[in-house]
């Protein structure tokens, strides 16, 4: 079964600066794109910020399994009610994938409920990422570490609810390190977020970003049917009831009516 | 050392609704802090929906260490940066602990990140809450189980992210299942939901349940001082860096400029 | 890719006890094994506890990327040098999913480094099965809950370590719940807990626990080649660390030597 | 209340090995029970291998709220009846903090339920703990991040199952991390491992470690009364249930014959 993935970048960088332009021609999200594609059981097309609805419709969602998730400048600029659709196709059951900067955006921060901060230096340090969750899906093909020369400091604490798996820890050269892989579940989506990618070094030029990137869209991607309405609290009336009870005592709602939002 | 509490409620059912007023002649809030003011270790204070600022000014939540929460039917008419202003304090180390239907209130859905939904029947059953984690401290003397005669069932699935510590799951007359007490952490704030609750039952004048939320509010108060921006995302310049490193390759932002958000 | 699996059972209930030998004429291995195979997916065979190693050789291991473990009144007579075994396969990569009682099998209580303690009552009850985590892949093609009409009842405090997820609660109509279905990674290993399956029902022939054994050794089948000795502590020695440092000061080893196990 | 510690010790290194002798003239056990007691709040004393039983009878263990274990080379003199003993002190309500070689220790191993390997190197290099979970208890005074100039390097992947919660995170200068805080809940007794203190350097004397150890006796201390048998799986007859059923089926059990182990 093919997986569909949407790769999305706000797209700004790439055309205000020139040094970023250079390092991604095709945009970041082209170069991810492209890097999926090299897998022929994935299908990654793009979407971006400046399109209508930022490229994330209703329909677009549904076609897509795993999201793919790059900003930094344009966080703000994000429509909330685009996040709130995007939150909802995650709680349906669309796989999140999450990179370096997008620690901050609304997405992020919505399904983590926490603060998302860090500490950052940009000094094109060596990042070394560690292994901690050996033969997780998201780690085939690696083993024990790989390194990036260049690239963007992420320093600890990380503020993000304590995950599900801790899949890879980075040291970085200037002395901090930082939980670089993480896994969440919100409803029935798989969340993962992967700190390498600054928008001024090649990360994902890099075979064993590219890798990971591969095998989070393998792990995140929910082959099961989407829940059509994930926030649904549905009233199971007493006749419905699994075990004959019998109403008893006083009652707010009447019978039939919606329970409060 | 005294643990400052902050119950808040709504206080919609009581003023509208005749049952309720009966079984809370002085409101919901009133009884919870009745209850937890009986330990001496605490002192409790109510704020509700209808004061400015829903009585929960910056000021008022940094004098709070745990947070109660009781909402229902005006869950949609708390204004968003007072959400925004709790979910701050929560990050920074207030506890939180919300009761009952405050499921779907704002705070609770924007700290979980998830759809918080479950199935739900009011027809006054037997809930029997089961300890699952034995002598943890918010299940601190009691041991086994206790029941509420008569209970709104809330049914699984539950949608909440995988919490720290299942506490107590609730079996129902009618043949459902409820994990009805959960820990999570976010930020620095412990947050502990707790099922019962509904408001044509007098849940809040049971021992058990006042015993529960006794030590809910002792597991949740985090005795160090508040985080005082817990969204902070330093810089940290190459000339500060705690290893010698020397900055390398291109980059994007200014020396001294901030962190976009 | 072909999915092998092993199940176990040790066999003896149906060898003394008429009624267990009616319900399971093929042995409760048997009927387990009968199930997956009618996945084309997946290829099961047995093993015992009356053939040499219990039919757990280090070669089977190696052949078994999913181990299925089903022991009642013989827990003591497996050979601890087999458990070490099995867990060892486990730590490298085996799947392995325990069923019903085997909670107090040795490989269990050693994975999970907890009592595993339950309470328990043998009266033909109902069980009520609910899924907690929806769309999960050991769920699939289930949805809400389904019914056990004749089981033993299993209730909490399971004395086991937070899962990494909780899949099933079960409902019984004697008045208890439990955690019935439980995830677990200890190495490189999945590990899945599920509930039913007393010796004197037909529970293994029901179509819904038939469906989630199923989906269990999907999801606990890990395709990455076995670690080969998962419980290596390699010492790296100065001239071979990944960043240029001298060795200082004191030390106790001697270079080259093993580390103390 | 103060805090029983009793700090165990293999006190091997000490007798053997003149380097560490000279670090801890009383031994590692004498450094770290006078660092505890520094707090007026506990009350530490000492128990080592050589003592009869290890010095860990059932009485002592009774008397032990919190326990420290530092073993290194003769992790394989413990007794496995002393084993059995400590583990069953832990699920009863002790707390238990494993201190870095003790990772090799057996009650580790048993109550992780995993391999607890890791990688190492003896170079005396710099080792920067960073704090993960800001403002949890057991960095309690302390901000940021702290340094100890001389270290044993441990490296990822530490074999060990997923945390509740990771509280530091450790960078070396030979570009390894660690993972080198980390808490656990096995039965009703708190775990914590912390990586710091090989014998030949002056660790347990640093005094950001010592507040690490007596914040780690303040967490893992449950005032809890010690369940009496942990391993208890008590039968619950039909005329108990909590819900009145009837003894339904076949089963195999007489009535009121104890459960198989």
């Amino acid at each position: 079964m093919t997986i569909r993935v949407t790769v999305w970048n706000e797209n700004v960088h790439e055309q205000k600066n020139r040094l970023v332009a250079s390092v991604y021609p095709e945009g970041i999200h082209g170069t991810i794109a492209e890097a999926l594609n090299e897998d022929p059981a994935i299908r990654a097309t793009t979407a971006t910020l400046q399109e209508p609805e930022h490229g994330l419709t209703d329909d677009r969602l549904a076609q897509t399994d795993v999201l793919f998730w790059w900003g930094h400048c344009a966080h703000g600029e994000v429509a909330d009610h685009v996040v709130d659709r995007v939150c909802n196709a995650v709680w349906s059951g669309m796989g999140l994938v999450f990179l370096h900067s997008a620690h901050f955006s609304k997405p992020f921060k919505r399904l983590m409920g926490s603060p998302c901060n860090l500490t950052w230096r940009e000094a094109g340090e060596r990042e070394r990422l560690w292994i901690t969750a050996p033969n997780h899906p998201i780690t085939a093909g690696l083993s024990g570490h790989f390194e990036l020369e260049h690239e963007e400091m992420y320093g600890e604490p990380f503020g993000v609810p304590e995950p599900l798996e801790t899949v890879f820890v980075s040291w970085f050269a200037g002395g901090e390190v930082f939980r670089s892989g993480l896994t969440y579940r919100r409803g029935a989506g798989n969340i993962f977020y992967f700190r390498p990618g600054h928008e001024t070094y090649p990360t994902y030029f890099d075979a064993n970003v590219r890798r990971v990137m591969v095998n989070a869209a393998h792990w995140a991607a929910n082959p099961a049917a989407r829940i059509a309405d994930p926030s649904a609290a549905p009233n199971v009336p007493v006749h419905e009831a699994l075990e004959p009870i019998e109403e008893r005592g006083p009652r707010l709602h009447e019978a039939g009516e919606a329970g409060y939002r």
